[in-house]
C-alpha cells in the first residue's frame, strides 16, 4: 500500500479585480499547485500572488497552461496548428519561471489545463509537442498527467519525468476515462465517499468503475478541484481521512 | 575613437495577421534585437519566428517588454504600483527566455518599451523596480539604457551590468534629453545626416544639441527605428556609413 | 419631502468564467442597473444575461462603459485623446443596445464607470465628449451623472437629460466632493447609519458633510454599491428603511 | 444581363498601432464595405475612421462580425454554443451602429467574417441564429450572404431581405462551393482573368467551374479582397472592366 500521495490542484486562476476558488485555504491543504500561467487564465499579479502562498505554505509548484482564452476559460479547444501549441505553452510557462524566481520559489512540473490537458491526454502528436516543449525549456521539468492517457506515455518515450494523477471527486469507466460529465456516476459530491475510494485504491492500487470490475490505474497524485463550491470542503475532507489512514500528503518526488 | 558599436532595434511587434515592419531586413542589419514579447505587441508564434531570425543572422537577444496594451502599443502610460511594473516585466521576460530556448538562442539584455522606457528614464523608482526584476530573474541578464537616464543609474547602482544607447534619427538637447516630436530638429530623415552625426559622435564622444554646443554623452548602442517607412533604408545607410569608415557593428560584450 | 427615489448599482461585471457580486439578487432590490458593456468587465453572454435579469425585475436599464482595460476594472485612467473617449463610449452603448433589443428591453441612460466616471466629473472637455457621443447615438438617452460636477453640467448645457447620484456609503466633504478612501469617513458600513442619512437628505435636501454644516445637494438617484461583501445586505436595509418611510424607489422619469 | 452589380470588401481590419490593407484606396473602388466591429479585427478608432471614409466615398456599410479571437484574426472556429453567437454578432453589430451614428452614416446589412462565415454556410443552426440577432436588433437590416449556401436560405426563410455574392478570385466547383485554397484552380491571381470571368457571368448568370460545365449562381454582389497583396490593383481592375462594359457599379439596394 502506498503510504505517500500527492494532492494537486488548480489554484492562481483569479483575473484582474475576479476571485476564482480560495487559493489560500487550498494552499494549506494541498501539496502540489498547478498555477494559471495567462492564459485561460491570471495575470502577473495574480501568479506572483500565488507563488508566494505556495512558497509559504511549502506546496510544490506546477505550471498550468492553457489556451490564450480567458473568456472560454481554457475549457475550448483553440483550433491550431500542433506546432503552434508549444510554442503557446512555452511562454506561459517561461512567464511562470521568471515570477518564480521573483517569489524565491521554483516551478518544477507542467499540467496542460482543461481543453488542451484533454486535447494532450487523446491526441499523441499534441502531447509529443507539450512534451518536446518542456524538455526544452528546462529538462528538470517533470509532466503532471492525467493516468493512462497520451500524454503520459508521450513523456516516458521522451524520457522526461512524468507523474500521474487520478481525480478525487470524478468516477471512472473500464476504459480507464472519466464518466462523462450529466452522466449518472461522473461526479462524487460526497467527501466521505470519495475518501473511501481514494483509501481503497491507495490500498490495491484498483479503482472502482460504474461499468465493470475495479481497473488498475498508476498513480502518484490526486487532483482536486479548487474552484467550485465546496471545493475547500471537499478537499480538506479528503487529506484529514488520509491522514487519519497514515498517508501522508506529499508532493510528488523532484531531484 | 571607439572602432565598435552596436546597432539595436525593436523588432518582433507583429501580432496575429498583422505585421510591423521588416523584421527579416532588419535583422540582416543590426546586431542586437529588442524583441517584443506579449506586452505592447507581438505573440508566441511572432516571438519565436523572430528569435529563430536573430539567431541565424548571428543577432544578440533582448526582451523588449511593454504595457500590457497591445491597442496603445505601449505607448501611454497604464498607471499601477511601481511594484507591480516589476512583475509584469518579469512576466513577459521570462516568456521570451523560454521561447528563446526553443529557438536555441538566448536573451542576452532587457529594454524596456515606449512609455515604460519613459518612464523607467524619468522615474528613479520604476527604473529600480525593473532593474530588481531583472537581476531576480537571472542575474546574467544586462540592461539596454537610454544614455544617461534614469535607468541606467539604477542598474549601474545595481551593479547589473548596463549599455548605453543614443538615438540615431533624434535630435538632442543640451540636458541629454532628445527633442520633443513635432517640435524643429526632432527627428533626422536623411540617413546620410544621420549617419554623419553617428560618425562625429563616435570620433569625439560629443553630440550635436540644438540650443548649445555639443554634450558628451556615454553610448556603446544605437537605436536605429524599425517599425516607420524608411526605417529599413536608414538602418541600412547608417551601417553601411559606419562600416566605410571602418566601425565595426557588433553587439555590446556579453560574458 | 421628495416621496420617490432612485436607486441604481452598477451590475454586469462579471466576466467569462468569473463571477462579480449577486447581480440576481440586487436585481431584485434597486429600480436601475448600470450594466457593465464589454470594456472594464462584462462580455456578451454577461451582458445578455444581466438584460434579462432586469427585464424581468422590471429595472430599468443603462450603460455603464469604462475604459478597455479588464485587468485594472476601469479603474485605472487610460490615457487617450478626449475624441477618443467618445468613440469608445459609443462602441460599448451601441453593444448593451443591440443586446438589450434581443432581451426585450431598452437602454434608456448611460453613466460612465470607474476612473472614466471620476474624469468625467471632473474634466468638462471629458464631460462634454462623453455627452456629445451620447447624444449622437441616440437623443433620448439621458446621463446619470455624480451630484454637482462637470458631467452633471456638461448634460444640461446640451440639454441631454439628466439624472443626479449621491452615494448611500460614502462621506462627504462640504465642496460635495466625497472623502477619499482611506480617511475616516470615507465609508459608511452600518446599514441603518446609512439609511438614516439618505432619509434626512430625502427629507431636507442637505447631506451631512464631515467638515462643517450639512450641504445641499440635488439627487435623483442613489447609488448602492454591488460588487463588495455585504453590498445585498447594505442595498436590501437601505430599501427596506426607505419603503418603511414611505418613500417608493422607482427609475427616475423616462420620457 | 445585369447592368448592374454591387462590389463588397472585407475592411476595417486594422487594430491599434497594426494597419491591415488600404482601406482609403479600396473605398474609392468598391461600393459595399463589410467593416470590422471589433471581433476579429478592429477597435472604435478604426471603426470610426473607417465609417468616415465610407460615408466620404458614398459606399454602403455592413457590419462584419467574427468570432472574438483577434490573434487568429476570426479564421478559427471557437467552439461556443449556437445561442451565444447570436448575441456575439449583436454586440459587434451594435457597436458598429452606434459609431456610424457618430459618423453621420447606417449599417444597412450584415455579412459575416472568416471563420464564423463559413460556418453560417455550413450549418443551419448558425446561419438561423445570426438572422435571428440581425432581425431583433433591427428588422431593416438586410443579410450579405455567399450565394447558395444555408445563411442565404436562412435569411430567405425568415423573410429577411438578403443579397448573394460571388467571389471574384476564387474558383469553384460544380456543388457551388469553392475550390479549397492549396488545390489547383482555387485562386484566380490575374486580375484579367478574373474580370472575364465575372462579365461573363453577368452575361450569363453562369459561372465556370473547374470540374464540369458552368454552374447557375444568383449574385448581387462580388467580393473582393481588401487585405492582400495585389487587392487594389485587382479591385480597381475589375471595377474598370465592369465599367468598361457598360456595367454600374452601385450598393445593393435598401429600402
Amino acid at each position: 500500500m502506498s503510504r505517500s500521495i500527492d494532492l494537486n490542484s488548480d489554484l492562481g486562476e483569479s483575473f484582474g479585480p475576479w476571485t476564482m476558488g480560495d487559493d489560500a485555504a487550498m494552499l494549506s491543504i494541498v501539496s502540489s499547485a498547478n498555477i494559471a500561467c495567462g492564459g485561460h487564465a491570471s495575470d502577473p499579479e495574480t501568479m506572483y500572488g500565488t507563488l508566494c502562498l505556495a512558497r509559504d505554505n511549502g506546496v510544490t509548484v506546477g505550471a498550468h497552461p492553457g489556451y490564450n482564452d480567458r473568456e472560454g476559460f481554457g475549457r475550448r479547444i483553440i483550433p491550431m496548428p500542433t506546432v503552434e501549441i508549444g510554442r503557446m505553452v512555452a511562454a506561459q510557462v517561461g512567464a511562470l519561471q521568471a515570477l518564480a524566481k521573483m517569489a524565491g520559489t521554483k516551478v518544477t512540473y507542467v499540467k496542460p489545463h482543461g481543453a488542451l490537458g484533454n486535447l494532450a491526454a487523446a491526441d499523441r502528436g499534441v502531447a509529443d509537442a507539450i512534451v518536446s516543449a518542456v524538455a526544452q525549456i528546462d529538462p528538470h521539468l517533470s509532466i503532471l498527467a492525467i493516468s493512462g492517457m497520451q500524454l503520459e506515455q508521450a513523456a516516458r518515450s521522451a524520457k522526461t519525468e512524468v507523474y500521474s494523477e487520478i481525480f478525487a471527486d470524478r468516477g471512472y469507466l473500464s476504459n480507464g476515462q472519466l464518466v462523462p460529465r450529466g452522466q449518472d456516476g461522473a461526479m462524487i459530491h460526497d467527501p466521505d465517499e470519495a475518501a473511501e475510494r481514494l483509501l481503497a485504491f491507495l490500498e490495491t492500487g484498483l479503482m472502482p468503475v460504474i461499468d465493470c470490475d475495479p481497473i488498475a490505474l498508476n498513480a502518484q497524485s490526486i487532483c482536486v478541484h479548487g474552484d467550485s463550491a465546496g471545493a475547500v470542503a471537499m478537499a480538506s475532507a479528503i487529506r484529514k481521512r488520509l491522514s487519519a489512514a497514515g498517508i501522508t500528503v506529499s508532493g510528488f518526488a523532484r531531484g
